[in-house]
């Protein structure tokens, strides 16, 4: 159960209006590593979870402060587009310069379709999309994700507390950077924690019968460009981190097998073929089988 | 530029067909997590990385064998639809069950649309959406969402392992998993290698100055549930794995901040309002403007 | 800020495991009219409302109820899951015809993607999608909205309840349908009270100067199809709801005006246009201006 | 059938050109409750209505109006680009800001992809999609969902009206307010009178047996916020507008049950799981089982 | 304008009902290439011509009569599902193995969406999507992308004619047949016309200055695969079909031109960059033009 | 398998950095026709033919120079960018009108998400989509498709060349237009050639039986709109390209066939009826049936 309370974990007033920057915002609102994201995948996670405890309890938790950064971020863009322009006069723009990139800037659909509010879509209006979520079962595969999530979001975040001066913006900016901090490093822990315990290991899934891998090719570098520096990594040689093989580099790419010959289906799929005239036998073999129906 | 040679990376042939697999194969051609994602996934951080070199040649190298992979799933598939009914009669089904689970399970665009051929789509026939590619110009953060997009598509294909026992299918899928626990290790050992050469560190993006984010909030787990256990995790106590902080934990949430009041935006957004005879005034209001413009 | 408390709103458990009906449950979890949906728009319309007292109340307090059905629901499909098969042989199938049909039946996705665990996507495996919610800050249309979601959504969950016998599940359903009754009265109640404290009237927008519109055609039935019986209804004569305009008939579509004629842009937009040796002119205009240029 | 008469419904010609406007008239040609959406809604409600004669034919009649619509909005689409500049050099700019802004605003596939057309899409450029379309086969669903698509496009169109001061503009924009303000009212009149004829009522779908659903839960106003207002509402008590029951506030959530525990599917989905040395037995089961395949 | 006419162009009743094949009707409904597009790609097509007359004529009669089968589709489907089954029990599934292929087979939100009735959508469930239309303004591309659409759809309808053997079907669908014949043959027949008018040409678009493009290039055939058959096609050598020039076949790739440097955006972007002591570096830049802010 | 070289087939460097530009580029990068589509549909039809030699190697040629092609536009897109702007002051808008413009019309992901680089997506943001691509085994229907991508192809970036005049990117289109101009003629070439060899003929699929469609109407003009020009085309009167009809012009539609009447459903799909007093008699029903259940 998820219940609601009429407060902010952090305070999101911008010291004054900004409707260009409040469409930029919507990129941590509802884009792949928006706000919306984190809060929906980490329930997911959750529910998936075939494990209580300690970890689906961070699962539950994380999610739920997620949520409340949506509301944080949804809160700010309404009051950043409180005087949002309805109209523009050509002599408005003529002048004010300032106008005219207002215009180029904003979201229209945050004026038309929300009357100045916040939507559920990313920084160029894609909808927010359920395909961004990532909820496997395996907790390893799982934080994993999660801690990419962090990075990503933190690392946009970042970029758009360069992308204004407002003292409010930046405040409410400089938390959730706080928090993302917090979070990429407790998934690192509990990826860690997850390993030390035996849960999960390297490589995911680690219970799979490693013998029923081709363990030839399980640490084997093939180069299949052309760039010499590849062999100078530390994917290249010594100990994997899975700590089970030795990395090996090959500097050009499998031989290959040949590839099979082109299949040939049931003639009523209309395929062109090799056969020969075979428009014809096609036909007649298409008119045979229909007698037969 | 990419080069073209016909042969398969490894041999993909089954030995007899299986329509109903052949649908649960489209996950790994293009799913979420499929080998679509991966090979346009190593592309992109190629061409938008700012650093030449040896992680450069990685990404380019690993793009290119995993387009590779894509065409031997596509030609397993081909193949294991080489047989697949046009059509059923109910006679059919009367006499043999596995007929109508074939019916059933089959992926019907498979037979419409591509005549007995492999699909750019996932296992429900989703089409591979180019929203499942990350490529932020920050490596660590993109190696991380490299590991994270091996395990799961090693998952994947561990899963598929069960689902089958054709020998032939098997056997790709042996090696897959081989490719797999490589690129796993490859990208944490390059995820490693980049904090080595102090290139980038935790947090992502390590150069954001830390005094600039609200650091006391940087380290603190919050609990936004009610699970006690969230307080013996790893994340609770200790110092925090990118060595900048000492994690502490807090039983409750934290208590927040009133909601600022609701905006009032240009009554020509036509939102609903609380101002006493609302709808009068801004009626009136309406036309005051409408007359002026 | 949302807070989660571990425990269920109403029990969720099925007698029985079931791995098809849990591919139908996705419907209402992540369906256009799903749980996840009318979570997210009360949300998102709480977040943009310019007012604040009980109606904002109303929409905060539903949104944390409605999370919590997507919780109940994910529960129950990943019991529902719990004995899903991994793969079947071809003698099972030849044994048990039930078999067949939860082979064809599955979601897939909820095996190779969750590993028998619930996904936020639709009963054909669409990810929910943000373009389902809506929230305009018109009070009026948005409890409207609201209404028919409720609407869809108890018509959804009535025709599942018919799909199962599995006493848990129609137990559980049997509470979400006295829910959606709640909440479509609710939304009902809240649009009628609107409209007696006059925040909002028909048509929506309400404030919209009524003489700007062409009122000749506000309360017209054109007939634009050609069946006899849409003069019977009473939006073909009599007083319109609003009250403030009477209904007329019209037998047949409105004469029209002639189309404009069509535009000529730019020739450097190389449409095909009706100018006498376009294709020489065209060409030469081209050239011309690439000189200048 | 559908036939094509080559008028308009109402004459659609701009005074001038507006590059930046005819992006965002796609709202309502493309966007959620754009023309396309009613058009397509009411067809297929009509082509799955279960009864004949007059609703049918309101759809009917409706739907083919509608798609008239899209017409008259993509011919001025087409008007207000006829002028729409190809390139600008920068000279340009530095003499009329009114062309930053023009550069800025315009949506750049009316350019590069159409041609200076229109376009199925958004204001946002998002496709239009048919996932918006409600059509359950319950009609007093139906018609609210229509009554609600109705109140959406009327404020939206509302809104546009304002952004222009072009007279030709808003002379159709008029016209198309005045149809929105006939087919709200003729929907409401269609709910209406459905419930007057008893075919549908409340609760939807009425026919649900009341007895089977949870009913001491139908009624009940619980609160999962903190806002106190919430209380003074008239779903808070008194008759439910079904007129089946009697609203009662709870000013606290429900009590909840306690969550099942976790799942616990086939070891071969290689979910990480809580079983003492889950790892090795898994490993131990997996390659047992595999044997046995 | 549209005006609608209650009549089938062409009779479209089921011998019997066939929920599997209702399902996968939609294909042809709400597909790539199914009527939803052809109808809305001619109409688009129709209001972006430059040009009256003929061609345009012809774009808005054809357009008209594709929405008209979108009906006759939307009509059979209804049909074939009036009697799909709500639920089943395990007992019939044990008595009647038709019934296991039914319900796997079937779209499941025909049911519970649409309570037995058509959706606009395709056979694995996506919503018909507006980014499947072609409308450039340049009529010879568009008129080729009609003659694709019409190839494309016949064959699928074809294969569909072997799904069943259900007369009435098969007899809708010869009609279907024939007019996709037409229509292929009409697009041939405009796109042939066009040329001789001389109002576009190859390549499209003619008018673009043959001497701007790089020339040398625009016949040559170089191989980027390894197949040595390449070089027997009429591609290969000879005249292009343009007349303007002579096919060469190279049998290598082109040798191409060094990669440039990677970029260096502003450090604020947090990328990963080769500069020694990057991390110091962009370190000390951020703070200092921080401090500038 | 796909090899990858460190070159550019050819050059791709800006010779100043235009971010406004950069955005407009993402069309044919990630755009319905832009080269990601052509490389993905090219392999897939490779990997669906179902003939071995001369055609499929000319697609798996072109699917891996098209691969090229999206490199290209990726680094030139990376180099437009290299200057983009992080944030303006109100300072920079004041004194320099084109700073509005380039704030305006930049797409905001490339800088938030890709830090300054290119993305998988569209010029409106839209992700690509392997909804775009078509593959259908039948390779005169595929070869049509890919004229007609070329041709869009070939239109979009002559209508971009216009649309700067910076030398080093029009050297780079100059070269994409000549190389579209190859694959026109190529694949014109390639259509042709099937027909010459009897392997596919007009209309597509002609394999299937002609007498088994119903002739009378494959030759038909019905005018379903009302132009009188659409009787003066060549597809009104003459033979048919396929030369297989004569075309026929009827000035008006079919007088079409009544519908049938509507459907009546299970009553628990809770759909509307037209029985008298169907609510009560459903509800009947529906307890009598839950009875029995």
């Amino acid at each position: 159960m998820f219940l609601h309370k009429q407060a902010l974990q952090y305070k999101s007033t911008p010291e004054k209006p900004d409707a260009v920057y409040a469409r930029k915002l919507q990129e941590v609102i509802g884009g792949q590593y928006g706000e919306i994201t984190v809060a929906m995948q980490y329930s997911f996670q959750a529910w998936n979870t075939h494990i209580p405890g300690k970890y689906r309890d961070l699962l539950f938790s994380t999610a739920a402060e997620e949520f409340g950064h949506v509301e944080m971020l949804a809160t700010m863009v309404a009051q950043l587009l409180e005087k949002a322009p309805v109209g523009v006069t050509e002599e408005a723009l003529q002048d004010d310069p300032t106008v005219a990139a207002v215009i180029g800037g904003t979201d229209v659909q945050q004026a038309i379709v929300a009357g100045a509010g916040a939507r559920p879509v990313d920084s160029n209006g894609n909808p927010w999309s359920a395909a961004y979520v990532t909820a496997s079962g395996n907790l390893l595969a799982d934080f994993t994700s999660n801690v990419n999530a962090e990075m990503q979001g933190r690392t946009q975040v970042a970029r758009l507390y360069h992308m204004t001066d407002d003292p409010g913006v930046r405040d409410m900016l400089a938390f959730l950077l706080a928090r993302d901090t917090m979070h990429q490093n407790q998934w690192l822990a509990a990826a860690r924690e997850l390993q030390e315990e035996s849960k999960e290991n390297l490589p995911v899934p680690s219970n799979f019968p490693q013998g029923k891998e081709h363990q030839e090719y399980s640490y084997k570098a093939f180069n299949f460009s052309d760039g010499e520096d590849m062999a100078n990594g530390s994917w290249a040689n010594g100990t994997a981190p899975d700590q089970l093989g030795e990395f090996a580099y090959v500097p050009t790419p499998m031989d290959g097998t040949p590839m099979p010959p082109p299949t040939h289906p049931d003639a009523r799929f209309y395929g062109t073929t090799d056969v020969p005239n075979a428009a014809e036998k096609a036909a007649g073999m298409v008119q045979d089988k229909l007698k037969r129906e």
